[in-house]
């Protein structure tokens, strides 16, 4: 059942390859407009899903993550609005040169074909990786948490009718409605109709896509970041910039985890930036070098230096120069986000040429490692792998290209 | 052990990328100079290649493929220099711009790693894949088939010569000299070290690559190719396109493999294409109508329209219009090169728009589809995937790039 599932979005993948942007857009319109008419059913729909996390006990955090309002709802047609505003990637021709055999060659973007998300209980991405997709002339199969089943049913119901409204078939967006597990690893072998699976979740998830899919993956999303403190830093702008990449918001993936301080300037910048940040709510897990300057520190675990913290901790460690940085960077970076804070040309040159993450910064915050603030207009999922996609991925990376060679009874000689 | 080997090539892959074009340029140099200087061990290893594939009864075709000749090598080093005079893909720097925020972004190209190819008994892959990963600042850790060990084994020490002479870690490129098939599987694992695989053998080894990586893997090079010849198509033309895509080269991935002719024309096309052909020693396996129109075909079995022939046999299927060829090409290609043979602009647009396979072709041979045709000056590996590269796969398959955001202490607001 789920390979027919599978088999139909491909051949939906095949009309979408080849619709005009007018008629992407008047689809993206036909959704509006029925999340606008059905709003009162999707609130409801999404208070029965609330309801029943809140008898499995979910936590606040994610209960918040699972409700829909109408100001959400607004700000999700918004984004679609926004979506429908930019311009197609579909269909440009590019490198289009005459070669000495005489063949005329050009390449054309052309969606992937068909996509798989598999996320957690955000209502909204269900809607987001849906109209991205469509954008694209893609066709989407979509495996959201079985906690937000009864909005993801209602939302991708009135999707369907939206395509059915434009000509469009609606088997374009599917829905994985079983919650059953196995599904997933099912997904995960159907390369024959699918082409690409972006897991939207944690490490868990992440390992379970590389591990067991034949379909290529795009892992992202998780981000043990850091910033180096150099020598020569600006004290007072390096102590905003950490404060920003771990304070502002520090339940997502480019929030800061690591701190790494040049031993030349650690004394006097750890005895700084502990009470600034404490003052924020911040706690600390040091090396011991860091502990010994500033007890505020509690003594970091080997593996604090690995986690994530999507939380006000913050690791802190002292290293001998920025080569030694580098090389702790090299070891426990997700390849997500990392920075350096110094005022020397030659210090930011060799660790943007040395520090192969994703996102590579000088003087500047972590979390700004993101779609919109990377201008992209829209954001698919932020890659921490080499391939295909890096970093904040838009539009464009939902697309691939053929080549496309022109004769007149050309043969090769 | 293996994986000693793997974090070894990641740690010549930090020297590797940081290079001038200057310094790779000079080691491919000196891979050259140790080529010529050592022909005549290269020479006598591979003779004992040569010995002990006579005894093991190889085909003369594996034998000619693993043959290494004074011509030979010569050509290799000729590959090289044309190697060197291309210009340097790493180090671009593009889309640069300052953002709304203050933010100055931009991409910088950059290599992907450690590249793990895996391939048959062709020593002048381990040559070709070598100087391809260093011009691109990429480490390789090289898998041949077994029959070609005492040539490989040789062709690296006499890289890691050359490498260690230009002040580069030898163990930017390494060999898997232990012929245990176990290792594979071991190989496919080591994510922690290795950016991508590059499995270039036959369906079997790519199905391997595909269930067991935990790493990216490009699949491709293998071409199950067609020619629609639509009720439009200048016979003459067309004759002779369809003979230069089946004979010129039967044993390569883009030869051609199954001719689909429109119904309209099928009793004449059949009977003039079946005797020009014949005479070129193809023969054919035909649906029951082009059996029916022409004798000279054998009745072709299920499986024939899933064959990558190889060899000079041809499938012919009559069918009643462009979409039903378009509906062969979806369930048959294997998305490689596919192409049309028209008059009609309007079929012409309509079948590129439909197929899509890596390289789509209107009048013009299957057999362009080629890294040097195709004017990439190089060829890592022909795709038929659709992530990250797509067909011949040029030095530029062989980077991916990072974000690289500067500020002065600038913060998310």
């Amino acid at each position: 059942m789920l390979e027919q599932l599978a088999q139909d979005a491909q051949i939906a993948s095949y009309q979408l390859a080849t619709l005009s942007s007018r008629s992407k857009n008047q689809a993206l319109k036909a959704i509006i407009n029925q999340l606008v008419q059905h709003q009162s059913a999707i609130l409801a729909a999404n208070q029965l899903d609330i309801a029943a996390g809140k008898e499995a006990g979910l936590t606040d955090a994610l209960l918040d993550r699972l409700l829909l309002t109408a100001e959400r709802l607004a700000g999700m047609c918004q984004d679609i609005e926004q979506l429908i505003a930019l311009s197609d990637p579909i269909g440009e021709e590019y490198q289009g040169k005459q070669l000495e055999s005489g063949l005329f060659l050009k390449k054309r973007t052309v969606p992937l074909g068909v996509i798989g998300v598999i996320y957690e209980a955000r209502p909204n991405v269900t809607i987001d990786i849906a109209c991205l997709a469509l954008k694209t002339g893609n066709a989407a199969i979509l495996r959201g948490g079985k906690e937000t089943l009864n909005s993801n049913i209602l939302l991708v119901k009135l999707i369907q009718t939206a395509l059915v409204e434009v000509g469009i078939n609606a088997q374009a967006v599917q829905l994985i409605a079983d919650p059953d597990r196995a599904l997933i690893y099912q997904l995960l072998k159907l390369d024959k109709y699918i082409d690409m699976i972006i897991p939207r979740g944690g490490q868990t998830l992440q390992q379970v896509c590389v591990e067991h899919s034949t379909i290529p993956v795009i892992t992202g999303g998780i981000g043990i970041c850091h910033l180096f403190v150099d020598e020569s830093a600006d004290v007072e702008k390096a102590i905003a910039v950490i404060r920003n990449a771990k304070v502002q918001r520090p339940s997502v993936c480019n929030a800061l985890d690591t701190v790494l301080i040049h031993q030349s300037i650690a004394y006097e910048f750890i005895n700084r930036l502990v009470p600034a940040l404490a003052a924020d709510g911040v706690s600390f897990r040091g090396c011991p070098q860091s502990v010994a300057i500033n007890a505020t520190c509690q003594v970091a675990q080997a593996s604090d230096f690995d986690t994530e913290w999507l939380s006000l901790t913050l690791g802190i460690k002292v290293v001998d120069d920025l080569s030694k940085a580098v090389s702790h960077i090299r070891a426990h970076s997700s390849g997500h986000s990392d920075g350096i804070l110094t005022q020397s040309l030659k210090s930011a040159d060799q660790f943007v040429a040395q520090v192969n993450s994703a996102a590579v910064y000088v003087n500047a915050s972590t979390r700004f490692t993101d779609g919109a603030q990377f201008g992209l207009g829209a954001e698919v999922a932020v890659s921490t792998q080499k391939l295909h996609a890096r970093g904040p991925m838009g539009l464009d990376a939902l697309t691939t290209y053929k080549w496309i060679g022109i004769g007149d009874g050309l043969i090769r000689s």
